[in-house]
């Protein structure tokens, strides 16, 4: 799914945060209201089967709000779900073969350096994710980069770049100007306890260019 | 691929048991000579881009043997390298949904129970795996089943049956007469200081009807 109108602006990244499912879902159905434009489901301790549920139902969540699912890693996952897309971290299976294997699906993948930008947009990458920009516990290994080095990479490929990494209503605005297409957020939408206004928020905030 | 004249006969599941891939190789190749039909590579901790590379590395090695490789739980990377099947367990992806991704690869699940078995045939299984036989720690939530509760599982079902758990060779013989078409072994062949003697004197015990 090639979607040129598609928009990276407020991309929602999913974590349980020891929650149930069911509230994960009606919290990211509140940041849909918000204006969520993208979600990507994460899910770094489920068996298949349980990540296969969840994608099921949050797919027919964000097709009320005609939102594209992408999910994390589990390329099969994707497949199975009939997806949007697929987001793969340099430790996942390597872009060349994900292309392979979901045709014209989006394929997003993280990067931290140009060169892995460049490599991204060679390999076949929709989009890239880039961070963190401001480092932040949710993933342990996350290793910071700089506000001149998300412009570096943001102006070294053509293709959309979403920054990702402790974003929040207080620290957003500094990436205004960057050249980013959006911003993909975790705990500040979803640790809320109003995640619409949150998203309202943090989208009134970013502004593109 | 439907190997009509593949034999499940000596099924070795791989284990890292902590050390390298090279040793993991290695040990293969000495279990290979030693007449082993089918290898799976069970990879519970790996990220994908790793699972990948071991699987194209050990899928070279297996060519070398005919011997085809069968992928655990990751139907993305059994479709990335071309392998001859995948394996789930009740927790991975549904077998429908396996089958519906992966066309006519050899698709085997873990079963426990008739009624498992059952469904296994009903979703499109080519082979049931079924234990454990003999519970053991390499899989601290195997639960066992008896030797009559073997027999009933293989006789419910006309695909083959590969029993599971704990296998030795001062086990397997207690296997001969249940109608399974095969034993899935790990550490008695991977934790043994010759792989291939191990992997002979398993064979010979193991008498199918
Ligand atoms: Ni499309």
């Amino acid at each position: 799914m090639k979607q040129d109108n598609l928009s990276y602006k407020m991309y929602l990244v999913t974590d349980l945060f020891g929650g149930t499912e069911e509230e994960l879902l009606g919290k990211v159905e509140k940041a849909l209201e918000g204006g969520v434009t993208l979600v990507q489901l994460r899910e770094k301790e489920a068996d298949g089967k349980e990540f296969y549920e969840r994608s099921l139902r949050l797919k027919k969540l964000l097709d009320r709000f005609h939102v594209p699912l992408i999910i994390n890693d589990r390329v099969d996952v994707a497949l199975a779900v009939g997806a949007s897309g697929v987001h793969v971290g340099q430790d996942d299976l390597p872009l060349k073969v994900v292309r392979s294997l979901v045709g014209d699906m989006i394929v997003g993948v993280s990067v931290r350096t140009v060169q892995e930008a460049q490599k991204a947009v060679e390999d076949g990458a929709d989009y890239i994710g880039v961070g963190s920009v401001f480092p932040t516990s949710t993933k342990l290994d996350a290793k910071g980069i700089t506000k001149e080095e998300l412009i570096e990479i943001t102006e070294s490929v053509r293709i959309p770049a979403v920054a990702i990494g402790g974003i929040t209503a207080e620290n957003i605005e500094k990436l205004n100007g960057t050249g980013i297409r959006g911003a993909a957020v975790v705990s500040a939408i979803l640790k809320s306890q109003d995640p619409k206004k949150a998203a309202e928020e943090l989208n009134e905030k970013l502004v593109l260019q």
